[in-house]
């Protein structure tokens, strides 16, 4: 994979204040497939005291949006049309892992998907599905 | 609308942590209907400086399953299950708006929906719509 | 609304033999907003003898989709690029009915819901609600 | 696999007419996984003469459906409550195949996902991606 690529997509990263916020951290690169990892901060809890349902969708929607960066020149920028989170359980533990995956890509769409884990104690639980779409910004 | 139930949700609000990290506040309850406000804070950015994917979708989660809560009796709580965004244009401006209603109440689920408007300068930019589905966990 | 409009929708509907089979017809064409009303048929339905999930999605996508192609020009075309529904209640009755909304015009991308009701003996239900993504396809 | 959740799946199949409209077959029914093949009938057609959207969502609907009332027991049924489908190519070709799995069961959901692929002279192109969640109804 082009290291123009990644570079550009650890710039991006670091622009996106949000994923600071969150403590979240760009944890794999490969050309579509991006995987973000973020622990459950104390100020990242829903009212039972699991991660909020916005940081699993934060890290996957951006996990996603980088999958696609992955398959463009590093000239672009994609943006979120839309995304669909199921939640599968709840977000539990040390740390959450994000990632992302191109499932199409396309001029005009780019169609992904991503899977996010919660981790706690060497165990791993499959808690969140997205599937959503990105739009690619030309260079 | 029963004091009781806005005192619960006033409640449940106070108790995520991340709402307080986005600087959101509750700004108005009615039954079947929630409103949440929020700043585009400097750490709620994405890479272009507008205001995260995930600042919009939590906080339009979030209305949309205090709309939920505001059609059940005070010892009980919501879960999502799944919500869909689309995003319809950058969130751009000072403040943005999360409005939650019910579609659908029902003893299984509850089908939601939330708007999000962008504020800015007096004028309003709708700016992501959510469809969801909530699971009301019974007292 | 201009007459070609109407005219490019009413002669693209007649061209989607699923309609045809389905027993589907258009029943209003505005601006942004096209209905589609299907009775269901011995032949559209579910194990339990409701109207199938494939009914209510064909005809709230197909609405959804001309509304979309009633704010573009005559010669171009849309392409459903996503879709989420919600089903709310069994399609019970006589007639379903559905109403397709562009919520956010685009060039690259159109916004659209679709609201699916059941008719029966003059008594209307809310049965699916759908919120997409419809692509335009230049002239 | 118990035969009688076999048999139970067909019988269900069965007595969904709108699979017979559409000429679908069950090709194929394991524990958690599920699949429908359907010719693309003159009378399934969109308005470009590919497979209708409709059709492509009533068999990846009911087989995310199946696969879904492969882990119940016999006495159970299944309902959608929500579905979001992403079309990635046109529905182009002979036949187009549904496999719908499980992703995580649960007493009062069950998340689903679905592909289909279109199938033409050998080759085989995924053209939808569906995730969404069924409602199990008790014994």
């Amino acid at each position: 994979m082009d290291q123009r690529v990644r570079d550009h997509i650890a710039e991006s990263f670091a622009a996106q204040s949000m994923m600071a916020t969150l403590g979240a951290e760009l944890s794999r690169i490969e050309k579509g497939q991006v995987e973000i990892t973020a622990p459950i901060l104390p100020g990242s809890r829903q009212q039972q005291g699991f991660g909020h349902a916005g940081l699993t969708f934060a890290i996957g929607d951006s996990a996603a949006g980088y999958s696609a960066l992955s398959v463009l020149s590093t000239g672009c920028d994609v943006l979120t049309a839309e995304m669909k989170i199921n939640l599968l359980a709840p977000a539990k533990g040390d740390v959450l892992r994000a990632t992302g995956r191109v499932i199409k890509p396309g001029r005009r769409l780019i169609v992904v998907s991503a899977e996010v884990h919660a981790l706690e104690a060497g165990h791993e639980t499959l808690i969140a599905l997205l599937q959503g779409t990105m739009v690619p910004l030309g260079a």
